[in-house]
């Protein structure tokens, strides 16, 4: 795919690569559409320059990037906004995001050429990455799964299923484990790793069709259609009359306050996301009741992010690996090929277009 | 004190002591009231009957009784509360509470007569304590101190804070530490040992008076008062410019709400209390906004009960018992005499009318 462009010009750029991106148009509030970014083409210099001081740049091939549902603009410009490592989107730039990549020169000591990395990367066919960017590169050692699952189950999104439930969860065999917005790539993982702990598990969605797999595909006890529920705590009633001992949010507001109530002692609230907070004006902010509860329960309710347990990547993937070798997980990846149906497919996993995690495929090597 | 009656009925209760004894009228609602208890006398056998199977009697001579504000009746009669071991509160029966005895006669493996202990006893003069309530029952080692701060700093209030600091917290030197409702008992303490440890304290309490008696006299390094501020996050903003990294929560509501926004990375929140919540009918609750800061800042938010944390007992005393020897925590008492004081005295709490724990002299041994 790489195309070498004669340039006539300057003696030490004597050959450029041709270099696809996807850019944004410009910061977005909310959910991104295909509208919001565009393609473009540029050049980009083969090898890397002589290597300066503390020079750490990795040059790389992009072979897959990810849609991920953090890719996306807050609707109310708030300084509380401090998770983020990056930004998705930034006038006239690359779309911002996890991919799966190819080392082609590198003057970082942990990398060589010909590697197989995954981290942040941008949406275009070849990346520089420097500096601190660096530091959220993984080099790939174990290459008999697809390579795409680095994207997902291996990565980012595996990562934080793996950290939320094992590490801020402190889980025990045969808990009441709950999870909303189950059908998400994190509450997929979340869920069969409770199962496969022994647990009993249950997991709230969006629809009928994502309510059925999760109980066909993914092997969840329950799930419920929270759309179809009018009285959560009802809901969770019915589902734990022995209450809950690890909540793992990933809705906050009213199913949290629903939670509350249903926890039992010493219960765990793992707080990993609150989509229906995102986009709320702090002005009209409702407010979460019942956190009595944490007192009366002794419930340690808690926020994490990925970022704090990557040095955790070693353990994760002597778990996580047999699972797949051994086919003890289920993992559905939906792979649009080609850098030209990036934006469509970021579009599509906001309107629950995908049937599984969202991929895009650049290169196969 | 005790007044032997000749019985000349049942040969087996040939001597029976009087027992003076504060009842109550009946369950109350919200703060006690002297009007909701009565004074009444009976009369109760000095010794135990013979040891019948399995029987941990505990027959005591209460010395010191303790005034604490969980000695309440919560307004709405919510199914939620199961954070007591016991209502201090049933019609016609002896307020149940904390206090300093001496064993006169015991079936209890683990106390003998003479024994001093501390724990869960009756509002009387003499007191059978019974099945699972010797649980509660701890035997005095220490007596080179005021047996009375077995109510208070080392008693159940300073066991409280030292589970809630110590234990929940995870505190390091060097912290930023805000204390609500830090006049109180157990904020009077836990500031202490924030102290100890090299914090940068400060509380909130309710009065001009208790501000400056947290400055002055318990070493914190500043103290507000909540009802002369109009803007908890302003407040909080100008004493933690840099933010906090422990909030010891005894109020809830919207103090916690400001506390949430200005917490640090990691912060942690210990939840001891929610005193703004405990009226509040659950039809009205507000809810608690910003919790979203929850994920942003990776906070740990953590209710307790001391009944978690007894078997760090021992602990404590190593701890404490020193810090008391050499002068090092500022402790003040205000004692009663007399269980006829103690229904003015337990009302006085709840009117702010105590100048230091509460406690009731009964006998002096």
């Amino acid at each position: 795919m790489a195309t070498a462009l004669a340039d006539g010009g300057d003696p030490t750029n004597t050959m450029m690569m041709r270099n696809k991106q996807v850019l944004a148009k410009d910061y977005i509030t909310g959910n991104p559409k295909q509208t919001d970014m565009y393609l473009s083409v540029t050049t980009i210099k083969p090898y890397l320059e002589v290597d300066s001081n503390n020079d750490v740049s990795v040059l790389v091939k992009n072979l897959y990037l990810s849609c991920d549902p953090y890719m996306r603009g807050v609707k109310f410009n708030t300084t509380k906004v401090q998770d983020r490592l990056f930004n998705s989107f930034a006038p006239d730039s690359p779309i911002i995001g996890y991919g799966v990549a190819k080392v082609l020169d590198s003057h970082h000591p942990e990398f060589r050429k010909g590697d197989l990395v995954w981290g942040v990367t941008k949406w275009e066919e070849y990346s520089l990455i420097t500096d601190s960017m660096t530091d959220s590169l993984f080099k790939i050692k174990d290459a008999d799964v697809p390579l795409s699952y680095y994207t997902g189950i291996l990565g980012m999104p595996g990562m934080t299923s793996y950290a939320g439930f094992y590490q801020v969860a402190s889980p025990n065999k045969g808990e009441f484990v709950f999870i909303s917005s189950a059908f998400g790539a994190v509450g997929q993982l979340v869920g069969q790793f409770a199962k496969l702990m022994g647990c009993y598990v249950v997991g709230s969605a969006g629809s009928k069709q994502k309510v059925e797999l999760l109980k066909n595909q993914f092997g969840f006890d329950e799930a419920f259609n929270y759309k179809e529920e009018h009285d959560f705590d009802a809901a969770l009633k019915r589902y734990f009359p022995q209450g809950i001992d690890i909540y793992f949010d990933n809705v906050g507001g009213k199913m949290l306050e629903a939670a509350l109530v249903n926890m039992r002692l010493h219960g765990r609230i793992v707080v990993a996301g609150m989509i229906s907070q995102y986009d709320v004006d702090p002005e009209h902010e409702k407010g979460v009741k019942n956190l009595l509860s944490l007192i009366y329960k002794r419930i340690r309710m808690e926020g994490f992010t990925v970022y704090d347990y990557y040095h955790l990547y070693p353990k994760f993937l002597d778990t996580v690996l047999p699972y797949i070798r051994q086919g003890k997980i289920t993992y559905v990846e939906d792979i649009a090929e080609g850098l030209e149906s990036g934006p469509v497919a970021l579009e599509g996993i906001f309107a629950g277009r995908n049937a599984g995690k969202q991929v895009i495929l650049i290169a196969r090597d």
